[in-house]
C-alpha cells in the first residue's frame, strides 16, 4: 500500500483532499494511468450526502470519482496494447474475469464486479490509479480528456440504445433530461433514430437537450408529449422509449406513446418499486429492457466521438480544479437544472 | 345472414343453444367450416360470468368459443391449399391484412383485429363458419380433432417460449400451473429447456403438470422453489421464467430466481397493476416481453403434435357434447383445480 | 383496360413512347397516382440491353420503372390514411396478401410477388398507375418527389444495414460505389456506424461517395483498404462489410477485413456463381446475410429524409423530362462512372 | 517441467505411449484433473495420418486427445466451484481471458487460443492435465465420464443449434450423418425441431442416426431428399439446414431445400473452397451462419445428459484401454461407415 493524495469521502456530508493509502502494485496485466479528468455522477454525489446507494453503504473513507481520463504512466509485463504516454479513458468496473458471466459476454452481471467509488471499492480521484489494461482504451489525439471521461456515462446510454435494438429511422422518447436522458437521446440518434423527443417535467432541464438537432425537447404538460408523437411518427408511436428519470409517474407514458411492438428501456432507478399495468404493455407486446451499466461500449463511443458523429462538448457545464474538489461536490449537490456535467481536473 | 345452430351468451350467466343469424357468405379467400371441437378458455368462462373483459363488454348475443378445430366442407374460389374434407384447426384472430402491424409480420397487434367471441366479435361455437382459408391449419391424420381445438392454448404457451428466445438446455420456471401455465412448461420443454419448474399456491393444480417428463412441480410454499431452482440450476438461476398466474405476488419470484441476463414472459393477466421493483430487475438486466395472444404459431404446433414431441391429450379433463354446453360451461366456472381443458363436441 | 401514355420497352435495344392498354380499375384498397418522378435502375437498364435477368424475359412489350414518386388522384372506398393530393412514394413490389410469408412479416420472399417492371409486370412510368394504398407512403412537405423516387434503392441499403444489425459505434466497409453500394453506406451510417470504408476498382466510381461527410473512399489497389481499416478499428477488422460489387474478387475482401464475429451482406448479384472460402469464413464465424429487395423500409426512409439525417440530392446526376425518356435511358446505359442516378419526370 | 505418461503423435503415422514432459504446475485458478476418458476425433486421425491440418503443423511430439472426462485431484487456490474428488468434462481451447474478443463474449473466436492437441499445444491424453477451473465443468451424478468426453463434439453440434435459432416446431436438414452430423441432428432436435432430416451418400453412415426418434435418414440419391422435405414441409421448405458434410456437392442442397428467410449453419470444413450460388441464396434471402468450434456450451450439454432429453450413449462403438491407444487410432483412421466414436479408457 501507498499514500497518494486523493478526493476522500471520509463521512456522508464531509470530502478532504488528503492522502490516503491505496494499492499501487503494478500487475503484469495493468497499467498505472495519471488521472488528468474526472467526471461527477449523481451517484457520487448520493454517497456525498447520503452514505450509501442501495444495499452500498459508505462503511470507511473512500476515493470518490468513477468517470475518468488519464495519462499512461507504466506498463505491466504482459500488456502489449498500450504504452506510456498513452491517453486512455478508464472503464471503472473490474469484473472477476473467470466468472461465469464474464465468460458468456456479460461481465457488467458479475456479483463479484469490482467498481470505482462503489464501497468498498475506491475511486479514481487520485493522482494516479492501478487499472486492467483491457479497461483503459486508447484516446485519439481528437478526443480530449474532458470527453474520455464523459465516455462513462455515455457508454450508459450507449447500452441502452444498443439493448433497445434501435433501427434506422425509428423514432424515440426518452422521458427525463437530466445527464443520462441527455447522453442516452444522443446514443439513440447514433445508433439510428430520425428523432428524438425528450421530455421533463423540470424547464430548465431541457435547455442542455435543446442545443441539439434532432432532438426534440417537449415539457411533460397536458398534451404536449402526446402531440409530439403524433406529428412524428404519423400515430403510430413510438418504436423506442427510453425511461431515464426514475419517476413512477413516467410509467403511463411507456403504455401511452409506445407503438405496437415497441421496445421500452428502463435506465433510470426509481427510489421506490413502481405501479407496472401489465394488461396496458401485453395490449401492445412491449418488450422491457433493464439495463446495469453497460459492457463493451468504450470502444464503441470513442470512435463516435473520434468521428464527430457524437458531439458531447456543450455537456460539460462546470470546470473544477482538485484544490476545488470540495466545491466541485458542492456545486453539483445544488442539482441545477441547466448544469449537466460537473468535471474535475487533476493537477 | 343466415340463421345457424350455436351456443349463445344471451347477457351474463345466461347461455343458449339456439339458432341465430350469423354471416354465411363464402368469400373467394374463404373456408366454410364444419365445426367439430371446441375447447372452453378462462376468457369464455369470464363472459360467460361478467359479460366484459377490460374495454371488451358483451352488448348483445354473441356466440361463444374461439378454440376450434373442424372439417372444410366448402373452399373460395381462390383458395389453394385446403380441400374440401381436410380437417383443419382454425386459428381464431382475423387481422385487417392491409395494416402496418401485418405488413410488418405483427398481425397479432393489428389494432382491428377480429378475434372469434371477443365481443363484437361472434365465436365459432355454430355448426358452421366462415373463416380466411390462411388461418385453416390441415390437420395430419395422427392428429386429433381435440389436439386441433387445443392448438389454440398451445399456441400461447408456444410464443412464450418464442418470445423468450428459450436456448437449448435452458431451466425455465413457469409461475402458475393453470393450463397456460402447462402449456407454457410443455412449449418451454419443446423449445429446448432441459427441465421446467412449475409451481404454484394450490396443490391440486399440479397434477396435470406432475404427469410429464421433465417437468418439476413445485408447490410455492417455504423455499421449496429456491431449492428446486437451487439444485437444477446450481445455483445461477432460471434462465427464463414464465408468469402466468397473474398474480401480483409471483412478480418477487422473477427478481429473486432469474439468472443474470435473464428473460421473463409477462403471460398472465393481472387484475390490478402490479408493484414492480425496477431497481430488482436492473441489477440482473433480466428482460421482460409481455404476451398478446400469439402469430405465426400454428404451423409449428401441428408439427409438433405430429411428430409427438409434444402431448397434449392428458390435458383434456372433460368433455360435452353440445346439447350439454351449458353443463360445460358450468363445469368450467367450477375452476375445479385438476381441470385443465374442458372441450365441446359438436354433433 | 385503358390506354395509358407510357414508357414501353418494346423488344431489347428499343424503347418508345407511347400508349398502350393496362388496367385502370381502382379496387377499394388501391389509389390511382399520377406519376411525377421515376428513377432508372440498373435492372432497368439491363432489360433494355438484353431483355432478361435470370428466369425474368421480356416477352411481349412492358413499361419500364419502379422507383417512382408522385400524387393521389383516386383512393379506394377502404383506404383510410391516404387523400386526394398526397404526395407518396410507391414501394413497387406487390405480395399475395395471403401468403405465409406475408403473414410471417416477409413479404418480399413472396414467391407470388408482382414487382413494377419485372416481366411480365408492368411497371410505372406512365401517367397514372393503380397501386395497394398500403405500399403508398405520403411523402412530407419537406422531402421531394426526386427522393420520393429514390426510396427505391434507398430501401436496399437500409434493409442490408437493418440486416447487418448495425449497432453505434460500428465501421463498415462497403464493397463497390455503385449506386446501392453508396446507398448502402449511407444507410449503415443512418444505422449508427462511425466510419464507413467504401472501396472500388474505378477511381471515379468514388467521387459521388467522397462528398460524404463519415464516408472514406479507398481506390481498391495495393494495400489501401487493409490500411484504412488498420487505421479505423485498431487493426480489428470491421463490424460489417456490405458487399455490393456483384464481383466474385470481392469475396477475399470479406475474410480479411471482418472482425471476428461479423457480418457480411451479400447485395451485389454476382452473374457466376463465387468462390467461397468457407474455413476462411469459419476461422472469424462470419455471417453472411443475403439480400432480396427490402420490406418494411418506406417509412423508415421517409422519416431519415424529413429530418435530414440522410441526404440523397446529390446523387442525382442526370434529369430528363417523359419525352427524352429514351435520351435517358441511353444515357444510364453509358454507365458513366461518375453518374449515379439518372431520373426522369412525368410532364 | 515433469514427466507424464501420454499418448504421443511423434511424427505423421506414428504414435506412442510414452513418458514426456509437460506443464504440472497448478496456479491459482486451475484444477488438476486425473484423465479418464478421452474421444477420438477426425482431427486427431487426421494430425496421425498428415501431421498438419490448415496452417497447424506438428513439428514436434505432440501428446493427442481433446475430447475428455476426469477427475479432479487438486485444487488451486481461488478455485470455489470445484473439489478434490469431483468428476468433470474439460472445455479444451483457453482463450486468453484478457483479450477483446474474450471481453465480448466470443472467446473461441480470440486468435491467441490454446486448444488442446492443437499443434504446439499439447492433447489430454496424459495421467493428469492442468486445467482452468472455469473451464472444468462437474458431471452429474447419472453422466458418465463417457458422456463426460463427448460433451466436446455435443458442443459443436450445440453452438451449431443456437446459432441457427432454432425455433420450436422447425424441421431441420442436416446434410452428412458423421459424428458431427449426428451430434447436431440430436442438438437440433433439443433446441426444438419437430422433425430433423439427415441426409449422405454413404448409407451405413446413416445407421447410427436411424436409431433416433424423430431424424429421418435419407439417403442422398435421386429425389429422395426432396421428397422427405416435401412431406414434412407442406412444401414450404426446411427452416434450418445444417452442412457437415465438408462436401462442396452439398451447397445446391442448401438453396434447393431452405424455406425462404431460412438459416444454413455452414460446420463442416471443405477442403477446397466451394462454388457459392449467390444468387440462388438471395433469392430466398438464407442467412450463413459460419460455425468455429462452439463457447458457453458445456453447461447446457451437461444439463440436458442429465435430464435425459438428449441420449449420446448409442454413439459410442469403439472402447479402447490406454495401453491399447494405437489401436484405437488405427481403429479410427478405417473410418468404417458405422463407426461414430472409438474412445480410449485410461487406467
Amino acid at each position: 500500500m501507498t499514500l497518494m493524495k486523493s478526493l476522500v469521502l471520509e463521512k456522508p456530508g464531509e470530502i478532504r483532499l488528503r492522502e490516503i493509502e491505496v494499492n499501487d502494485v503494478l500487475g503484469e496485466n495493468d497499467v498505472r494511468v495519471k488521472v488528468h479528468t474526472v467526471g461527477i455522477c449523481g451517484s457520487d454525489v448520493h454517497y456525498y450526502e447520503y452514505g450509501h446507494i442501495g444495499p452500498f453503504v459508505v462503511k470507511q473513507p473512500m476515493i470518490l470519482g468513477h468517470e475518468a481520463a488519464g495519462t499512461v504512466v507504466a506498463v505491466g509485463s504482459k500488456v502489449r496494447h498500450l504504452s506510456v504516454g498513452d491517453r486512455v479513458a478508464m472503464e471503472p468496473g473490474i469484473p472477476n474475469m473467470t466468472s461465469p458471466q464474464t465468460l458468456a459476454g456479460l461481465y457488467n452481471l458479475d456479483p463479484d464486479i469490482a467498481f470505482f467509488a462503489t464501497p468498498p471499492v475506491h475511486g479514481c480521484l487520485s493522482t494516479t490509479v492501478i487499472h486492467p489494461a483491457i479497461l483503459c482504451f486508447k484516446l485519439p489525439e481528437n478526443v480530449s480528456y474532458e470527453e474520455g471521461a464523459l465516455c462513462e456515462p455515455i457508454a450508459v446510454g450507449m447500452h441502452s440504445a444498443t439493448k433497445a435494438g434501435v433501427k434506422p429511422g425509428d423514432v424515440a422518447l426518452v422521458i427525463g433530461s437530466g445527464t443520462i436522458g441527455i447522453v442516452t437521446a444522443l446514443a439513440a440518434l447514433a445508433a439510428g433514430c430520425s428523432d428524438v423527443i425528450i421530455c421533463d417535467v423540470v424547464e430548465g432541464r431541457l435547455k442542455a437537450a435543446a442545443q441539439y438537432e434532432h432532438v426534440h425537447p417537449v415539457l411533460s404538460k397536458g398534451n404536449a408529449v402526446k402531440e409530439k408523437v403524433q406529428q412524428l411518427t404519423d400515430g403510430q408511436g413510438v418504436d423506442c422509449v427510453f425511461e431515464c428519470s426514475g419517476a413512477a409517474a413516467a410509467y403511463p407514458l411507456i403504455y401511452e406513446h409506445a407503438a405496437p411492438g415497441a421496445t421500452a428501456v428502463l435506465t433510470g432507478m426509481p427510489v421506490d418499486p413502481v405501479t407496472f399495468d401489465v394488461v396496458a404493455a401485453q395490449a401492445k407486446e412491449i418488450t422491457f429492457q433493464t439495463i446495469f451499466r453497460y459492457r463493451n461500449m468504450y470502444p464503441r463511443v470513442i470512435r463516435l466521438l473520434r468521428s464527430g458523429r457524437m458531439n458531447v462538448k456543450p455537456l460539460v457545464t462546470g470546470r473544477f480544479k482538485l484544490r476545488d474538489g470540495v466545491k466541485a461536490y458542492e456545486r453539483a449537490a445544488l442539482r441545477n437544472p441547466t448544469d449537466v456535467k460537473i468535471i474535475i481536473e487533476m493537477e
